[in-house]
């Protein structure tokens, strides 16, 4: 089942946000099963984002998830452009206008806005696609949006890293299914790069499990990441390469 | 003049590391006034590289780097796609090949590695397209290039960060060329998102410089990011905003 990511966002084709984002829904999504096969990053402009977009959908992923752009600013466009890409008018939502205006007064009850009220700004968040889902955003105003398009289900978050994960975690999770799969990660001492691809080869075919490996500089360690469906099977896979003379130091993932 | 990057990896789509490469190349090119339309990450697939590299170049931009996949690995075949994704044929260097033996040789030396010939793996690397440029790796093996082709300026990096850095900064920089343009990132206060839109607008009329804001969780703080060709102009532009009731705080880059 393949899946792609589209992060967006000013600040990430500047250089000032490194996108911790993607790697997070990537990690997520790899657990449940899925191999994100591309991220995208664009900026906060209809255009571009209309263009990732319908890229994406052509790719045919089982799973797009599109994060960043939600807020009240006015270069917050992305629900607009994702409504654009598939072709749907925007609508309003009584019911997130009404979270929206809760959430707002309460922030205006702690101090943290000047006015409780509903502006165009904040109404703007209350707009979603024709025919998607709300997401319950926890612990922010705008709401997501759960979109099933020709197969594909789409996903809109939030950028802000509190928010997204939140939502993904709450929203996106519970919808995609699939295998829990767990990972691994190693540091592998070896003095001879060569020798340790014949040994990684055995252990796929004899374990069902999937191995990542990365060198980390030069000289004698590589990182190994393993996944597979238990703890067990890892441990096993283990057990199989320090038999062959790979010494690995489990690392904290 | 546009930019892109494609940052390659398949730790990078399993969320196993975050991309922090694309960030330290996106900074590098935004302060040398190219604007980053997109950043693409894909697998060490050569299938999956070919469609990233020729979509970009599609998009015409000046300059396209792409990062990560040059080491000696069975999935290290950066190299290789972006060759065939120029419809250029391999050639081995042998300036390069000898770069690689001695580098090798120097981490025998230090007792790194257990083997100080070039093999077949390390002799990989020397390998690059027809007419590339060989680009210096001054702390690692593998060189990158760079091709001129249809009036993009291509630059093929390393994906470890100590060696991407190096050679972005030692080979890629003087290519490029660029005016410097200086940022400098703020945190403002202001307890009304809507009341800063206005103000941002009319100091883009008045100074040269380009100006980003992001807000940091709800409440009153904004991240202000200006962009600027001196610390004049931004020290103009500063004042500007303070004195129409936007406090900023300096944050150190």
């Amino acid at each position: 089942m393949l899946a792609e990511i589209i992060t967006i966002g000013d600040e990430l084709l500047t250089g000032n946000t490194v996108d911790s984002n993607s790697a997070f829904i990537a990690r997520g999504l790899t657990e449940r099963g899925y191999w994100v096969r591309r991220i995208t990053t664009v900026a906060d402009d209809v255009d571009e984002i209309v263009a990732a977009v319908r890229e994406a959908l052509g790719r045919r992923p089982a799973v797009l998830v599109v994060a960043g752009g939600l807020g009240p600013t006015h270069d917050d466009v992305t629900m607009f452009a994702v409504s654009k890409a598939l072709n749907r008018p925007m609508e309003l939502r009584e019911e997130s206008l009404r979270l929206i205006a809760d959430f707002y007064r309460k922030l205006y009850e702690e101090g943290f806005v000047d006015d409780p009220e509903i502006n165009e700004a904040r109404k703007k968040m209350a707009y979603l696609p024709k025919g998607a889902e709300a997401l319950t955003n926890p612990v922010g105003a705008a709401p997501g949006a759960y979109i099933l398009q020709d197969d594909v289900m789409i996903f809109v978050l939030p950028g802000m890293p509190r928010e997204m994960k939140a939502m993904f975690e709450q929203e996106v999770l519970p919808r995609i299914g699939g295998r829990k799969f767990i990972q691994a990660k190693f540091l592998a001492e070896i003095t001879d790069e060569s020798k340790l691809a014949p040994i990684l080869r055995e252990a796929l075919k004899r374990f069902n499990v999937r191995i990542h490996s990365s060198p980390k500089g030069f000289g004698r360690y590589i990182g190994i990441i393993l996944f597979g469906e238990s703890r067990e099977e890892i441990d096993e896979t283990v057990r199989f390469l320090e038999a062959h003379g790979i010494k690995l130091e489990d690392q904290r993932l």
